[in-house]
């Protein structure tokens, strides 16, 4: 099935369930208010959102209603965690190329994941406020998990039935904060503002064969103003599926209903090309993969990061062209005026 | 006021409001059932609980009851966000030392901070559930404060009037995790389990001439196994207040109602004792401090970390020697056995 949160003036808005084609929903009124509500009692509660969802996908909902994703707060507007990792290795190597530097070996065996903030998430159609756009704002396109519990010490097969529902997210990152903020050695902090994500949030069964082995095997594409930059297949290249990265949280800790669990930036392998020259046909799901691209190749980055009145589109479809998530279409925007 | 939650079972349990004297709770039903929701309505449902707190300190409440810390749950079971600062720079400089290192001038400018897991806190009297006794336990006792809404690139001295509340901390570290977790580059995240908080939480009134500029001018005391081992001010070195540490965070985002930002290990300079040597007469709120201290005399650590069974008690007590914020009071024990 799948999920949403419309906005209704309070902080966690109202919950609906939405036809599979995106194009009708209906309020989960009488069954739950809030997702957070449906993760912390998934058994008793999903299995009548499922009920809901099929008469609305087979026309028989009393009171749907056409869907309007800009309607839309994040399918959670506030999680009690927002976890990210960095699966696709492929773009960490390249970063680390561009400044003629390998990924240790380990990070082979053993996930790269940060802490982000959770109490403030942006909706999908929602402005990117930046303060300024000299801090480097990046969209950064993502798979995302809401899990349920899971123990301590889990393994990854078990994490992976922890999954509840999957997303999209723009991961939004200030690049020019983020040296000095990792010469801290405390890791990303004010380099990593409010996390977007997707309309809808959907049941890994709606994702069918495409979803195997912890992994989405569909491309993600981004738009950045208007112009395609990346359609990545988020499948193959991800080194660690979403069960070893939410088992990784769990080596000291319980994860609770409700945890957010990311992919990273989805990245693909270059292809060397005629002359041996590697070109990197897929796009890029970032803008800092792309400026580390040119400078593998012409020793330095020509693409700017983005301004003021930019946009991102993101999105992933089925095989049959269908979007599955909804797109997060937003806009890059200045803080209006200093508080108070 | 004092507020605490009392455990029923669910995951956010039940507010109670509890006497100056920390002797007698009552139940908040019909004002509110979690402290989340009187953070999300501060203004309107404070007041109510304020009253209360008034009748039951003067023996008028109808239906008050014996407090029992060790019925409690973190006064916020789960957060949207734990932020934690490193916010007295002594501590850093002596973890330095201990290595022959110093720390960069931009330490005493811009305040560390690391995102922490917020999904799943301990109560005060909670057993601490480590997977092995080599990933080198310890206890960290701090000061921290939760937040209503703060709103981005808000000034220390208006994220100080955003303060709710006050509690103590223990956040859990495996020392033994961090170096290599450190090495990655992306922060702390295994090295950091579930942190645990005081039973009650208390508003700035309630701490009188003791909350100023910030900072909680009063003693925090640890016992480790039952001997006393910190009597650490919490005031006068602390580098960064409250207000600036919250600002931190708002340098790029919003900062939203029910957030728990913490001061990091309370920690005070040492005193120049006789023939010049260096003594640390107040101790230390956690043991890599006694650590470091021990290798800046010694040349090497000499105190290992805990074990299962041992015991930690984090408490603060006002100028008339009462408790402010009951006991913190853990002990240590192991995953009793491997999930399902």
């Amino acid at each position: 099935m799948k999920l949403a949160t419309y906005k209704d003036g309070s902080r966690d808005g109202q919950l609906v369930v939405v036809s599979r084609d995106l194009a009708t929903a209906h309020y989960a009124t009488g069954i739950a208010d809030r997702l957070q509500q449906v993760l912390d009692d998934w058994g008793f509660l999903s299995p009548q959102l499922q009920d809901l969802y099929e008469a609305l996908n087979g026309g028989k909902a009393r009171h749907a209603f056409p869907f309007d994703p800009a309607s839309c707060m994040a399918p959670l507007p506030r999680a009690y965690q927002w976890a990210d990792g960095s699966a696709y290795l492929n773009h960490v190597e390249l970063v680390r190329a561009a400044r003629n530097s390998q990924a240790p070996n380990n990070f082979y065996t053993d996930p790269l994941m940060y802490q982000g903030g959770s109490d403030d998430f942006l909706g999908p159609c929602d402005d990117v406020i930046v303060p300024s756009e000299a801090f480097g704002i990046d969209f950064e396109a993502e798979i995302a998990v809401i899990t349920g519990d899971v123990p301590m010490a889990s393994s990854p097969e078990q994490a992976l039935e922890g999954i509840r529902l999957v997303m999209i997210a723009n991961d939004v990152s200030l690049r020019n904060l983020i040296p000095d903020e990792l010469a801290k050695g405390f890791g990303f902090f004010q380099s990593k503002p409010a996390t977007a994500f997707s309309p809808v949030a959907v049941t890994a069964d709606e994702l069918g064969p495409a979803w195997r082995g912890g992994r989405l095997h569909l491309t993600l594409q981004s738009a950045w103003n208007g112009r395609k930059v990346g359609m990545c297949d988020a499948g193959p290249d991800m080194t660690f599926h979403f069960g070893q990265l939410i088992a990784h949280i769990c080596k000291t800790r319980n994860v609770r209903a409700g945890s957010i669990v990311g992919s990273g930036t989805v990245s693909n392998k270059g292809v060397e090309g005629e002359g041996g020259k590697m070109t990197w046909p897929r796009g890029y799901s970032c803008i800092a993969e792309k400026r580390a691209i040119e400078t593998i190749l012409d020793g330095k980055p020509s693409t700017e990061f983005m301004k003021f009145g930019d946009t991102i589109r993101i999105e992933m479809k089925g095989p049959e062209g269908q979007s599955i998530f909804g797109a997060i279409d937003q806009k890059i925007a200045p803080l209006a005026k200093k508080p108070r």
